[in-house]
């Protein structure tokens, strides 16, 4: 039913893994669990079945809004301290995990969360949290297996929490559960597994097994994320495109680059609310064609994997593939304007993903980014 | 200098990462460390620079044999005992990483170790052990990142201690440790990484990441093992293999096959005493005929990776590479005979890795590889 992939967390991936939750809860020792989803999927039939594997007592917090903010952190640990709860499950898509993953730390950690952003020097002072199961309902953040967390805080940042001790005790991976995802957000999420693999592989950090993984990830989504949009009930695109999702968790330590740089500061504006993923895909051509005198190899390496004809264009090959998979072909048709510049500029030159980019960058560079991403 | 790479061990890695020793030291919060290596190790001025790196305070152990047994296991705790140790240092290849995960078994748990074997049904009854940092001065076992230990116990079988709680709280790779290694050894190691990279991705078991961590590394040895047994001094091919025994450890968690079930089992024999490595090359081109019927597109895509001609014979590539590496080409050749063969296969029909072999491996199967093996 569940195949059980180890490495720094332990996965249990499967059609139909969703029903070892029980299971999973005894080994960690959880017995009230925290379940955390979003008012999307609570109105689901899914919600009813997963609240049915949990232990009796276990409380819930379902308004986990679309890009996780820390008043939303406090509330569901609120939910969490007043149920006096052991852990929690994740069920939802990367909001509901980040968002849980923020809980298990304010539930073992005094103080607010700005003190452990990574970019406030926070990494070192988060030690073991409270056991989290995360559940994927989509295939795209690999927050399943990632050891970071991203909140909009109250003063507007978007920050990263990033420790170890943030990765999930368990990930429970179902494709079954992606079967109904609509086809624009498995286009959404598959691209952000497949930027997910392309900047990892092209930051320069030295991790050759994370580097083959990305490269399979890579191929992975090119091969099934189309057949999983064209067609929702594809079970083996299904499958393979969660297991492409966690193939990109797996290489988030090597770092990510000006995509999510970006990405992660136009995510913390309220008005228009912008999906993370949607985002990463329509920055990604930009960013490839910025980083090209900075990747050696690299870029033919991906296309071989991905499999493009000898010679392709790299971020032509993404551009046609979110013509092809229905995304926006700018930052622009996503409702962004020149008014979000300096803000994405700022908030991406303040990013963790910034220092690990292929090609150094600076403001004049993430203002072009900016530009051509918007479609000016 | 180094890198950090982690999965679920983590590993700092590149030239003079040797001297991270007392920062790891350290962190892990180890101040009386027992050294443990093997006596060629001893004479070597390797030996007295590691010495130097470790507390003032701490405890030696240089007497782990060719192959790890249950006898050299009891005297290397006897001295961890005596001075009263709180973590473990291994300095070498397979065995004395073996040795010391061993003795860290014993240092934490009551009772003999065939009572924690695998096949005993003892991987559950290992909890947490005394941390190990585990320095590999050959490139092939991949023991610093593996959860196992293969032990010879005293009643004569070769068995493996295996879990999670094994792998080495920290594993230092430096290439430079490698640079005075000789060609046969450097060889034979070698061929050990490209076996469990090769034996590894043929298991049945569903590890997408582990597979494709097995094919770069099994590219890896094609492209620098010639390079680093014709030069020992070729710090490139060095560090490349060091990579790629790294890369084979970190996807044991797929399981091995009958290569290993065989080696395993001959590596129980104390006359001759038969070195690992040399072992699977030597077996490994029969057992690729058996398992051809069993593979799917696998062979075609190991050899793709590996670089071989379109429709290249693998079994027939890795005899050629034995040759080139001048490795013997038949068990007979080792010094083994007809003698052994109710032994091996009796041994190998008992391991653990013959479960994940790519084609069921009875009896009669294992008979016919011993003998294509050795030669006849």
């Amino acid at each position: 039913m569940a195949d059980t992939i180890t490495y720094l967390t332990t996965t249990r991936f499967g059609s139909g893994a969703v029903e070892l939750l029980p299971q999973e809860l005894a080994e960690l020792g959880i017995r009230k669990p925290l379940l955390v989803t979003d008012p999307g999927l609570a109105a689901l039939p899914l919600f009813g079945r997963v609240r049915g594997l949990l232990p009796a007592e276990h409380a819930v917090f379902a308004e986990t809004p679309a890009n996780p903010t820390e008043a939303a952190v406090d509330q569901a640990f609120d939910a969490y301290r007043h149920a006096v709860c052991d852990g929690l499950v994740a069920l939802g898509g990367g909001s509901a995990m980040d968002l849980a993953k923020a809980v298990a730390l304010r539930a073992t950690h005094a103080g607010v969360l700005a003190e452990y952003a990574l970019i406030e020097g926070g990494a070192g002072r988060i030690g073991p949290v409270s056991p989290l199961i995360a559940v994927p309902t989509t295939s795209g953040t690999g927050s399943e297996v990632g050891r970071g967390a991203l909140i909009t805080l109250r003063d507007g940042r978007k920050l990263a929490l990033i420790s170890q001790h943030l990765i999930p005790a368990r990930a429970v991976c179902d494709p079954e559960l992606t079967l109904g995802l609509p086809p624009l957000l498995t286009a959404a999420t598959g691209m952000d597994a497949l930027t997910h693999c392309i900047e990892t592989f092209l930051s320069p950090r030295y991790n050759p097994p994370a580097d083959a993984i990305a490269l399979d990830g890579a191929a992975r989504v090119m091969r099934f994320l189309p057949r999983a949009v064209a067609e929702g009930g594809d079970r083996e695109a299904r499958s393979e495109m969660m297991m492409a999702a966690l193939q990109g968790g797996l290489t988030f330590q090597k770092g990510l680059g000006a995509v999510h740089g970006l990405s992660h500061a136009l995510g913390a504006i309220k008005d228009p609310v912008l999906h993370h993923g949607t985002l990463n895909a329509v920055i990604l051509p930009a960013v490839l064609r910025f980083n090209a005198p900075s990747v050696g190899d690299k870029y033919a390496r991906l296309a071989a994997a991905m499999g493009l004809a000898d010679g392709a264009d790299l971020a032509a090959a993404i551009e046609a593939l979110n013509l092809r998979l229905g995304l926006p072909d700018s930052l622009r048709a996503m409702g962004v304007t020149e008014a979000h510049r300096e803000r994405a500029v700022a908030g991406a030159l303040a990013d963790h993903s910034t220092a690990s980019n292929a090609r150094p960058v600076g403001r004049a560079e993430y203002e072009a980014l900016f530009d051509a991403a918007l479609g000016l």
